[in-house]
């Protein structure tokens, strides 16, 4: 299914057709689009970045030109095709279908099945709930002070990351990465969501197995461009 | 991929092999296990039910025969061929996998990347922060009375229904369902956030596309049979 348009190389106008050229819109800090830019990485597909700062003026994900190609106004948006896909798993999803170099999934059902579980642990279970929009929702309407709000995103991470650790260090498909001993896409959810853990300070010495995968995975050039230190947008 | 060992009749034992039954953990009011009941009806799984009451004796997905099958302690879990399958997204990906009729996406990528983000619109970024447990935790851990916890609930729902109305009204891709016209992935989140929505006495007139799908939905026999009241466990 690989588009033959797009290469690894930069975007190219194609005679006659759209320019497949992809495009994410991201946020140096937001962890879900450090999830694409994991993938887009590991795929080995060159992509241009749009910065959205999600706290400067209102923050810029609300303005009306971004909720035209996204209603939700979060990030990450990928714009590729003339079309513009939102949610990242989605996204991760639509690029693993397209090009089948790196696979970010194992081959058969159940060990699909796996690593999704492992994703949505974090993708559905721990980010949301911690998600920017969530904890300014805490402090301006429900008055939270800032130890009570620490202590929300502290209890939601350590309350996925403990289970977690248990499916990793309790599996025998687990090897040098989440699945395996390649990264795939359970790795490129857990690695954002420990750059979140190291920030609110959560004691990341209950999770051997976490910690050593995390530890593999930035070691690949792949997760270290993706980090957000290295977007042209960190401050 | 079809299991030949798994008829749409009742379990059955295979010689010299396990026994190939679905059996889903499940509470009647959780709409991640409403998904899951409606995709297996869908796809004419015939299934067990295990219920699991979330808030008897302190809840029973946190007993320990339960954890050791699921460490995170949510529901739902499905029991398959000697597997046990978290996530409700990954089960239900899983079965479309297996099981090929009544496909639960479509057929091209950036098909199905719509049809997933719309599924992760509502899985990861209205149900999770709605959740049971995190109501409890504004209760319990922060003193949210019955009103703050119920504003909350309603502008979660808001937020992230009146985006897929937008999703699926400026799109022509919606049909009869969310995507064309069979249900599928996106449809069977949406009417359980509905039934949730409607608990909680939000306001669906806002949104004419969305109760317009879910109408069409719960004509369905397979939305009906997998609907709350209707489970063995309903009060």
């Amino acid at each position: 299914m690989t588009l033959p348009g797009l290469s690894n190389g930069p975007a190219t106008s194609i005679p006659g057709g759209r320019e497949r050229v992809l495009r994410l819109h991201s946020y140096w800090r937001s962890s879900s689009a450090y999830r694409v830019r994991i993938a887009l990485n590991l795929k080995g597909l060159e992509y241009e970045t749009v910065p959205l700062h999600l706290l400067r003026d209102g923050g810029e994900q609300l303005a009306a030109g971004y909720l035209a190609r996204n209603p939700q106004g979060l990030v990450p948006l990928l714009e590729h095709d003339g079309g513009n896909f939102t949610q990242s798993l989605a996204i991760i999803e639509y690029l693993d279908e397209l090009y089948a170099e790196a696979p970010l999934l194992p081959a058969t059902p159940a060990a699909r099945a796996r690593v999704r579980a492992l994703a949505h642990l974090i993708a559905d279970d721990i980010q949301p709930i911690n998600n920017l929009r969530v904890l300014q929702y805490l402090k301006h309407d429900l008055g939270v002070d800032d130890a009570e709000r620490d202590a929300w995103y502290v209890h939601w991470v350590t309350a996925g990351l403990t289970a977690f650790e248990k499916l990793l260090s309790e599996n025998p498909a687990t090897g040098d990465f989440c699945h395996g001993n390649a990264p795939g896409l359970a790795d490129l959810c857990l690695v954002p969501q420990v750059y979140n853990a190291e920030r609110y300070h959560c004691d990341l010495d209950a999770w051997p197995t976490i910690r050593r995968i995390t530890r593999a995975c930035r070691a690949l050039s792949a997760f270290e461009r993706a980090a957000p230190e290295n977007q042209p947008d960190a401050v």
